[in-house]
């Protein structure tokens, strides 16, 4: 039973189709729209691509089979998300978009049956979108998430929510949230967080103003929310309380490998633009893409396609094998957000004055795959991670042989 | 009579005097506005700006004193073109704006006293605006300029120009055109390039759709532009026939250098901007600024910042003094251009979410400067000018030594 | 049958006792003699060497097992020459060093039965060494194979080979010669080149001068090697005469990956290194492992070492199946010379000034891993490569669809 | 009184004599010799290549004129100093090598007229070689000075000296040492060091073994040296007591950008090997230098070179104007020794298999600047320098806009 890194058939024909399915579908109507997918028809679109999606076989590859789902492990997602992030609006079609995405992961391995059948089934079903409430304005949760301020405080069958969030994705127009919130212990401390549910509806939840940022594809915006009392029965924790950074990790190891998967589908096709340019147009006598300085940019994007793509089949691995926590997604985390942007970097550097230009889809790529060397912490934060897992064995091997 | 990098005091006096002029009366607009100087007024804005700026007393620096300018030579030009790079809205408040700059420099040397009293005269005072019509869409003048299409053949008393061009800057609301177009030769030859005048107003002379880019701060944006027999008077050659390949190197050195000067204005806002956000704000038990990694990134700044302008220091110097064309240009603009890229990129990085938000100003830098890596050629263009003169000399000396 | 990156338990044992008997047996050796293996004792030791390695069962994995190797497949090669590379004598202790690692690999692939008596069995055995003699002086073959000048001619009952090469790895000492002549066309043309054998005491072989080189690992030196009407009979063709190019490619694809396999050891010993040593060090108040800089270090090597890893497991995988041959192998090799290099000047950096003396062995070893940049072709030849294949695709599909 | 950057005359004369020099007379015994300078002949080729620098006026162009130099100031010295370090021995040639170049710059400043006559005169001329004993095994004092653990004790009529000194370049030879040790405060502390004369044969002084490194143009090594009740007399403070930090400042600012001069030459070397190789050699149906990859890695180096030599410009103009101390030997220093590592890395790349051997002189140059970017500071400590500075500047300004 050696090394193996075929794919079934049957995840074969899924790739196959989905990449028909948003190359014939979804990529038109992003192109018509300039990647802005609120200009394109919000939820609106949403809810005709996710049709379409499900005529074509190819809707929520991720989710459970008994909530309508294909039910991929996290190795078979890496291929068939990425074709759907060949598209800026592919995921949204397939139902695989951040957070949402994520959040039927969790949702899956975490919620109760109950709360399984109130929020997993409809949102895995796309009849409605969700959003994960951690991020808060600084002083609190952020890159470092121990920082987190939001309390929850006991009462009377159930608990009042309290604080403020900032730059959560997809928090105008979801159906409901999943919201963190301290139950025990003070900002920066490890433990006393706790998860809870709740509807959109809720009194007491308030979503504000989209934050304004470089990415446009992202339904439902980075908002402002805030809680104010909010209070959710005690049906509505998630899990068992103080146990929220532990469920965090849950989510946070795949969909950061779910969100490598999508972009790089978009850094490919800047690639596959920036090629067919560069085969095509003259210059200094020869085909562009015959001269060194741009072969060097094609070879350079390849590796760095090759080495992502690598890296993701090794943490998506170990990811389904259960192993404990290793740095895996982290280091594919890291590397591969660098790496999506330098390609798309180097695709609009290939194409010249037409890469910065809105003639080409380059531009806008830039501006959507910059955010994801800070989204699901910053490369630093990783690093830092991965340093003081190696460092910390180093020092207790030193210390074992004093 | 050692090395001197003194300026003299009333050029200290006229950087200071810029630094307070543009952050106190023109930075507000631009970030009122975020960056789009159509949004903020587009030529009434200009010309209010351009008002208040003659009263500071720190107009035109660039133009030649008989024309109201403050005649500086280009290595007193660096320090204030920076401070007036700092706001993107800074170049145009002072008329310093490619590529009307880059036109003032160049009808000083090369336009007939008639020209100067028709089109640099109100150029320089503000009056009106103007573009330079050189680039064309594939196959012709890009990258490669020998590539030029556009034809102008003799008429009676003058010459009919027909051709098309696209990403000239500052097209829509100009009142006059230089024009490139080939009057003799064909495309891929190295001669028979004439630059002619035309007012905007001209029969023949169409301005046609502006090419969205990802920069927005330029006035009257990147448009397409069509001759259809367009007709000058023989009055309207500027310099000679044929020797509008060489005119456009009088204008491209100091014209690139300029650039750098601004862009590196707008790089060092970003940097401020970073270093004030990492010296407030707490993160893993200290100041961002105190961690490791985020050092890193402010040195690496610091050094870039300090690079691009030594570089700067030396090219100005060598355009000063009539150095016959070296590669000093072509290095600073290479550098400063990926230099000023990084630091803007480094600067996002620091402030994290906030970074690639709107709620500072940084994304918008980051869209403004990354076509610089592209306009007044490409990275790449440049480096193969750089290597084919040093190894051209290598060869030749190989072959002298034979 | 999902993907599988689990190795067999046979592997996993093998792994554990290579790395045992590498550090406990192999690892001395080399410190004590700071890395060169002609002053360690050249043959004599290599003979000791291996014969532990028999005994410790861990000799010759690659070879077939018919000829006494255990007959790894190149993915299970992987982690076995990873551990051999860990010392830099370690691949001579398990006769996996090249060229003979490669060489047997070849005639396992091509020799004719006669062929495989007389060469591969002593080779595999370890009871002599071999080289491979492709590359010569200016103008011949080099990064650019075509260039071949060394000449066969038909003679009576076999061939005449006159011709110069250089960077001969292994010559001096070596018991037999692969000799790259070219028996048909033209220097600069694809063809015509065939492979022969030849005993290293044939007549007209000489083995010149040992040309000094950053590493010093490799036994029996790069040498000069002229052949001056070096007869061989017919029997002595390896394969079909005019095939030699196609091959070469049998051997280089592996041979390239096995180089990246062990060098990737020699970078783990760095990087372990430095990890344990600003894991003791204080400085600055407190650990060096724990300051930011340092942990960006330690954490992009991390990185280097699994995106190396990752893409060679791929490029196995596609080896293994037979692929026809794709980019795997040169986007392998690029990328893990260039990450190699990195990871051991990285560890240097961390040590400070220990990390550039002889008192750790990390400046010897980026003497050793620096010219694998160059060797196996270079990276920019590599890049070339890449970049051919795709922009050669792109343009077939413009042609297509035109 | 504008922005120049012409060097007088005197110096431009003086230049092109350090050239002809250096390269008729000291790189051929350079070359001879593989880079060894022990091999070479030591102190013995020492005192001949003076002699023959005094017989072409190029002697000691740092050195007070009243000691027989020449008493250029630092910006001066910058094109000298780089046309010196063109050959690794022409330094030592010149008596401007480390670390005697940086003591009689800062014995000229700080010492007594009666320690000039005792230890400047001679070491101005030639006479003796002398050692600055700082740099300490751990925990003692290296990239962070404070940890300084050598003592000195007041004894009566002078002082004891005891502690262990590593890295010590020039010891081994030296005719006198400057010796750091600390008069009060405890490592870690910032205050307390004093600087200390004492003649090489002193009781008490002992050099023990050279600690080989990559490097080997330094004479007399880098070697272990112990004190042990080392006495030195009231006389042989320099300056005065408990101020040795800051006179270190004094010599560690200009003895960085000498350091940055003399390699800069070293790497300008590889860089016209690399060129003239490129410019001869074909491949690939061209001249490499014609072949784009190449292109770039010359026009890299162009770049790298030129910026390096900016740096420097600005930073020696800030030592001669008695600049309070700004980061600019921070910024020229850690920019310039990694543009250099960088310059002789791609030159080796440009030479292919020649590059790596010792056919040409790169892969020695590569040894020899590699340690440079640790010697005089590793980069992470003068980028945490130049952070420290930026940021902390930056948090007094937000503390006073409160």
């Amino acid at each position: 039973m050696p090394i193996d890194l075929t794919y079934s058939s049957d995840v074969t024909d899924l790739i196959e189709r989905t990449r028909t399915f948003v190359r014939d579908v979804v990529l038109p109507i992003e192109d018509a729209h300039g990647g802005d997918i609120s200009a394109a028809g919000g939820d609106t679109l949403r809810t005709e691509l996710q049709s379409a999606a499900k005529d074509a076989g190819v809707f929520a590859p991720h989710a459970p089979i008994e909530y309508g789902g294909l039910g991929l492990n996290m190795s078979d997602r890496a291929p068939v998300f990425e074709e759907a992030g060949y598209s800026l609006f592919g995921p949204v079609a397939l139902n695989i978009a951040a957070p949402d995405e994520g959040n039927v992961h969790m949702l899956a391995h975490i919620a109760s049956a109950e709360q399984k059948q109130q929020y997993l089934a409809p949102l895995a079903h796309g009849d409605v979108r969700s959003a994960f409430a951690m991020t808060e304005p600084a002083p609190g949760a952020g890159s470092d998430p121990t920082a987190l301020t939001t309390r929850a405080t006991k009462s009377d069958g159930g608990w009042l929510i309290d604080g403020q969030k900032h730059f959560i994705t997809g928090a105008d127009g979801a159906g409901f949230f999943i919201i963190m919130a301290r139950t025990s212990g003070e900002p920066g401390q490890r433990g006393g967080a706790t998860m809870f549910l709740a509807p959109a509806d809720s009194d007491g939840l308030h979503v504000g103003r989209h934050i304004g940022t470089l990415d446009k594809a992202m339904i439902g915006g980075h908002c402002e929310v805030r809680f104010d009392k909010l209070f959710v029965p005690d049906s509505a924790v998630l899990g068992e309380p103080d146990r929220g950074f532990e469920y965090a990790q849950v989510r946070l190891g795949p969909a950061r490998m779910t969100h490598v998967m999508r972009w790089l589908g978009a850094a490919r096709r800047g690639h596959d633009i920036a090629v067919a340019h560069v085969a095509r147009r003259e210059g200094f006598g020869s085909k562009l893409g015959d001269l060194g300085m741009i072969q060097k940019m094609v070879a350079d994007n390849e590796i760095d396609i090759a080495a992502s793509r690598a890296l993701l089949v090794r943490a998506c691995w170990e990811l389904d094998r259960g192993d404990p926590a290793s740095n895996s997604t982290s280091i594919a985390k890291t590397y591969a957000a660098e790496a999506i942007f330098r390609i798309v970097d180097r695709s609009i550097q290939m194409c010249g004055g037409l890469g910065v230009s809105d003639d080409l889809p380059l531009a806008r790529l830039s501006r959507e795959v910059r955010p994801f060397r800070v989204y699901d912490g910053p490369s630093e934060v990783h690093r830092w991670a991965i340093a003081k897992r190696v460092v910390g064995a180093a020092k207790r091997a030193a210390k074992e042989s004093e």
